[in-house]
């Protein structure tokens, strides 16, 4: 244990003003400086050096969000559970040493101090140490985090681990859609993907490696997928909802599986509603909604699995960097509107 | 092989004149008669003696059915692929004798004749001799045939043959309903049940001894649901679809699944789609789509559970008979309006 000198430190916090009734706003949050300290036994003091920025947001910014996971940030307070990377300050608690890079959940801010040893988001984001030496920090926020579990859980679910199959990956050039393609591709699955816009869709098909990409904005769903995969579809694997997932079960092979890991359409506007789950009777679908925190147990074989591609360089993950707390939101707005690729973050 | 005389039999049967565009009328259909025979070789001529109405008859009067086993009727022709149970009149197959009591698909109609060892409905409706000296013959259009596979095979996607919890049938008086039900109390499950009148509610309370039971037409369906099942659900038995399946979703504990066997709601009328799906991803739900009849390996398994109940009277189903061919229209639209309980057949 390091006891450093009891200082209060000015944390900057990003705040929400007003959930956003529509997209996401800049103006929709503000900046507040909390004074922090001194340390109490057992607490951590965390100069917080790169934050996430996720869809599973979105959905925490309004008013009758669900409980759990997922509910409202509260307003005019520091938002809370994001999974954050930092750097140890001061310590009172044993195991954490000035210096070390450690992951916890209290994001969008400048400093925070964590109780060590209190299990946040299913232990998902406890405060732990981090091995940083053979990958870059932040990649524990992307492929070696809970994006990584997010696309390591859907394909389990899915049974794409064991048996081949097209599987269609939608919202394939976000932060978990490269990573499922990726991971589609190294375990030899026929990998569609689509995305929304020409550049994306290039970068899937000329990178990523995947058999077929098309732009969701520019054609036909269902015409498009019959294009990609005349053989029809085994896996879905959904990162848009709506009219995607409605799309995927008109194309669904008998017996397919349709991972749902949080549909991003449907956090930002009210949607007109699945109209055609009957197909799920008459080709004897499932539907697996998940949520990466409920599969902490999966860490480990995720981390094995993908850790080996990462280190063998067969995973590629682009990011989306956004520099300084102050652009957390812009990064969010942007994010949802799809003008990122990869894994969105804010550096600090 | 009976050799009988070659004689030309007048078979009366239904015919679809028009797809009803809304609710189901005696009208939309008409009695034709047609000469059959003589038999060919491998064929054997059936006086049928009783034919089956279900749900999945509606989703077959529309001129956009999905292929397959819900492919539409054809106008103006016999209609295809109804179970239904008859006696052996003549016989040039093997294994067929006259007076065997047999099933098969060709339903709906006074006399068929049928080529032996042709496969139907999956194998579900192949021609078949029945042992009907223990259970009368109707048995097998209900509690031991895909009425008995749709419950069995449900519950067995649902993984509620193995393990505890609280089972929501709705359409619970219904053939497959009111079975769902009875298994589950055998299964020791906490069984909630609900039905479209207040004497089918009393009757699942009363008779089947579900643990609670409500009236759908009178209540706020989550608010019933509630009150029925503070606990929450494990599982769902899905009978209705649309708001049945939202409140539902609204009301699944972490984990639960829900079995889709064909939702009678959406066979009726066109529905404004399903808007809670997300919960599915936020509950870590499973979704299970399917139809009995790809599940034809599964009978035996269900006929030894199901067989032995039966055989110790722990089992009852009700059946709703319509005397002669002619009411099978009105049969149909009854039971699609509610006004029937339990297995709805024709005695023709």
């Amino acid at each position: 244990v390091t006891t450093g000198e009891g200082a209060v430190v000015q944390a900057q916090c990003v705040q929400v003003v007003r959930y956003p009734e529509t997209n996401v706003r800049d103006d929709d949050f503000e900046i507040v400086t909390h004074p922090l300290g001194p340390l109490a036994d057992g607490q951590v003091l965390v100069r917080n050096t790169w934050t996430s920025v996720d869809p599973a947001l979105r959905i925490r910014l309004r008013p009758n969000a669900p409980a759990g996971y997922f509910a409202a940030f509260p307003l005019g307070q520091p938002m809370d559970a994001i999974m954050t990377i930092g750097e140890v300050m001061e310590s009172r608690a044993d195991g954490f040493n000035v210096g070390d890079t450690v992951w916890h959940g209290a994001g969008w801010r400048s400093h925070a101090i964590i109780d060590a040893g209190q299990v946040a988001m299913n232990g998902l984001a406890t405060l732990r140490v981090l091995d940083a030496s053979r990958v870059p920090a932040q990649s524990y926020l992307g492929p070696l985090g809970t994006m990584g579990l997010t696309a390591y859980a859907g394909l389990r679910l899915l049974g794409a681990l064991e048996r081949p199959g097209t599987l269609w990956v939608s919202g394939a050039a976000g932060a978990v859609g490269s990573l499922v393609c990726q991971m589609g591709v190294q375990l030899g699955l026929r990998v569609v993907a689509s995305a929304g816009s020409d550049d994306k869709v290039a970068w899937l098909r000329d990178e990523v490696g995947v058999a077929a990409a098309f732009n969701r904005r520019e054609a036909n769903l269902v015409q498009s997928l019959r294009e990609a995969a005349p053989e029809g579809l085994d896996f879905y694997f959904d990162g848009v909802g709506a009219d995607h997932l409605e799309a995927a079960l008109e194309c669904m092979n008998q017996g397919g599986a349709i991972a749902l890991c949080g549909a991003i359409a449907e956090y930002e506007q009210d949607q007109p509603g699945l109209r055609n789950l009957f197909l799920a009777t008459s080709k004897n679908l499932t539907l697996r909604g998940f949520r990466a925190s409920s599969h902490a147990d999966w860490i480990e074989p995720m981390q094995d699995l993908l850790g080996g591609w990462l280190a063998e360089g067969l995973i590629s993950y682009p990011e989306s960097i956004f520099e300084g707390l102050s652009r957390a939101p812009q990064a969010l707005a942007d994010m949802m509107a799809g003008r990122t690729v990869g894994k969105t973050l804010v550096q600090i």
